[in-house]
């Protein structure tokens, strides 16, 4: 705290009272996500309830020239909320109501702090879903600033196709409108889309109206077993390729397989296997699901499975959304160092096997799971944090797993965003001349760098 | 060209030979597009080949800090070609080369002057087709810049949606890549996007990577007529809430359809008439026609009439491309001052409601045609660019319907973007504060405001 102008901190406390925190405990929630890295608390949390108040504290940090972190649920994956320059976090969790459901215009207006799960249970009766599923259940504020996406992306996109406008605070806590409700716009820069994904490193969201779906009619979920990763995912291409508009479409191999059957109690057999899930009318759900049946049988896929039932469909979902504890819970104390590349579909299988063999070499722990659809796959590389040659071996893989996609004309990322883990290879992504557009960006909209610093990045 | 310097016309005249053109003819061609201001010429227009071309070019105006302008197919809708401070026009349409198309990933990398229709003639045998549709055949450089879109959007999204990545030419002649062939990134600020829909004024795109579809394996198209708009668009309403996956879902007025059976020699009813067209397979599309035959049925929809046939449906198509030449054929002289709001699909009705009012009251013959799936809808202004009075009386009806808009949650385009025309209402859309945004990028982007200056931002 010691950090901290003490000016800042009287202005800070005289405003949000007991919602400004400095004791340990508080600061270090907030100073950790779920990522490898050793957790980097702030100097002090402020818990805020209103745009207007974001605003003043980014004001008042600006003023004093200190660092300012968004904190949603704290489940990022890169570090991105690690207080990495000190500086004060403000905490949005508070920020959770749900402003405005348009039943009519499929779309809802919500603070940022709300989560995909509150949004969802906000909008029964109402016949409409909000796809976007990373595995945790994050704020749609956080999901916005990593441009997250999840199992639903191959059909519905991530939250770049999914959010039409938002509230930001910029870095000198003036605050900003972008976007509107109309679906379509070609009304100057797209300032939504440059934000989301920005990590809070150009200015926090703190309002965001979504785009929503009417609940499809008919929904079915089947499973797939195969005798190698490289059917699965040949299964997937042809899936894509004849355009089968299937919802979901989720790679897990032999060892993930087994880590939901511990985890959650199924019995699946343990091989690469595939999740689907189908959306649309009854007649076109069947047609859906026969097409993807037959794909899997040419490929030698066994024991295709099928969940029509809500409850036998959500036992199935569940178990693919628990994959990543399920997994950690393969080697207790360990901790997950995520791998999050994706490639064209077309270099889906090679880049899968020469990881796979990568993998072997390396005597890693790690099984893989994977929105195949979209070319997007994870490996949990389950390291000992206190074992430093382990950490670094996990590190070195996972340097050669992003070169490798980044040679398939792929990226580092998917998903899971920048924050510290994957500054490195962004020169390596997107080449020096396109890395200096977006310093010339983050000098133009926060040229004190006083948002989450140390982020996206590379100094 | 006096306005040039001269040692800037050596130059380029030393790198282009013959390709760098200063006479009146080629000048006055690149100062026009197909909006209803007067054109305006640059000072000298090159003739580029390649992406080091541009790059050279831009390079040198930068050193002596004049204009550039790119220069696709001069379609566009709103001034955004005219040399207001003079300067050297770019013509990409010399870089026409279908650069890859990779089935099997579902993309197709084009030079930035291949056009539309020239990509999709490309395709032939691929099973495979680029679905944005503006009404002319544009570059696909030029309706990135502008953010484009057409027909299709309801469906498959806009430019927005559909390009993976580019290459583009900065102010200072520097080449970046943006984007990669993944279908998702999560890595870093998303260019991509900040450029499509910049209007050549932070970069010149070059290159571009774009999604493909397979083409579906069922096609059926549509024609309904109703007895009032309201009731038109209350059957586009319902479409949209109850989720039918309309592959396109086009509005048209009386006068435009009496315009259509003029120009295309069709006989059509001349009433409010919504055009459908279906995607998916053989029984997916006859559920959605059924549906959709259901809805309109229940909305007062008369003469609803079927096209399978390829040849039906084309000429059913093609007359509602045409749409905007058999328009501007009802008032030989007259230019076409187009309008181009979007609103959310719920004001849709209300927003056509009193436009036509306003129309009525106003004096003026304007034909009206819409996306009305995406909210979004145009009228032709027919205007006497000669009868100064009649110009100003409707550009007073366009600021009314854009101001219109924009209280309804709207934008004052949907798909045409800002040029000249519509810079004015970019404050009013998205305040002072997000419009300073949008002016620091480009400062930072753009120190010396040679890229197509005088467009989008307002003085």
């Amino acid at each position: 705290m010691a950090a901290l102008p003490a000016p800042l901190l009287d202005s800070l406390r005289a405003c949000f009272g007991e919602r400004c925190a400095t004791g340990e405990a508080v600061r270090l929630q907030h100073g950790r996500d779920e990522s490898s890295f050793a957790p980097v608390p702030p100097d002090a949390v402020v818990f805020a309830q209103s745009t207007e108040e974001v605003a003043f504290a980014v004001a008042l940090c600006h003023e004093h020239r200190v660092p300012v972190i968004a904190f949603g649920t704290g489940t990022s994956l890169e570090g991105h909320l690690h207080a990495v320059r000190g500086g004060v976090c403000i905490d949005l969790s508070g920020m959770n109501k749900v402003l405005a459901v348009r039943a009519g215009d499929l779309d809802a207006s919500v603070e940022a702090g709300v989560t995909r799960k509150q949004l969802n249970a906000s909008l029964r009766d109402t016949g409409l879903f909000f796809p976007i599923d990373p595995g945790a259940d994050a704020s749609l504020g956080g999901m916005a600033a990593t441009r997250a996406s999840g199992t639903n992306a191959v059909r519905y996109g991530t939250m770049r196709e999914n959010v039409l406008g938002m509230i930001v605070v910029l870095a000198d806590g003036r605050i900003i409108k972008t976007g509107s409700r109309a679906r379509k716009s070609s009304a100057g820069y797209d300032l939504t889309r440059l934000l989301i994904g920005s990590e809070g490193t150009l200015g926090i969201i703190t309002e965001l109206t979504v785009r929503l779906y009417p609940i499809p009619e008919a929904i079915s979920s089947a499973v797939c077993a195969f005798p190698s990763i490289a059917n699965a995912v040949d299964s997937v291409i042809q899936t894509i390729q004849l355009g089968v508009p299937v919802a979901r479409m989720e790679l897990l191999d032999a060892l993930a397989i087994r880590a939901i059957n511990r985890h959650s109690k199924t019995d699946l057999r343990c091989a690469p296997t595939l999740f689907f899930e189908f959306h649309g009318s009854p007649a076109g759900v069947a047609e859906q699901a026969q097409s993807v049946q037959d794909i899997a049988a040419s490929h030698g896929g066994m024991d295709f499975e099928w969940a029509s039932k809500p409850e036998e469909r959500s036992r199935l979902w569940q178990a693919r959304h628990d994959a990543y504890y399920a997994c950690l819970a393969l080697r207790p104390g360990a901790r997950s160092l995520t791998t999050d590349v994706c490639v064209p579909i077309s270099r889906l299988a090679d880049c899968i096997a020469e990881t796979v063999t990568d993998l072997a070499e390396s005597g890693l722990v790690a099984p893989l799971v994977g929105h195949a659809g979209d070319g997007n796959f994870h490996l949990l590389l389950l390291a000992d944090p206190d074992r430093a040659e382990e950490m670094e071996r996990a590190e070195a893989f996972s340097q050669r797993l992003v070169e490798r996609a980044i040679r398939m004309e792929g990226t580092c990322t998917g998903e899971h965003g920048v924050g510290r883990g994957k500054r490195k290879y962004l020169a390596l992504e997107h080449g020096e001349a396109a890395l200096d557009v977006m310093r010339a960006i983050k000098r133009a909209l926060d040229p004190d760098d006083i948002l989450n610093p140390g982020k996206i990045l590379p100094d």
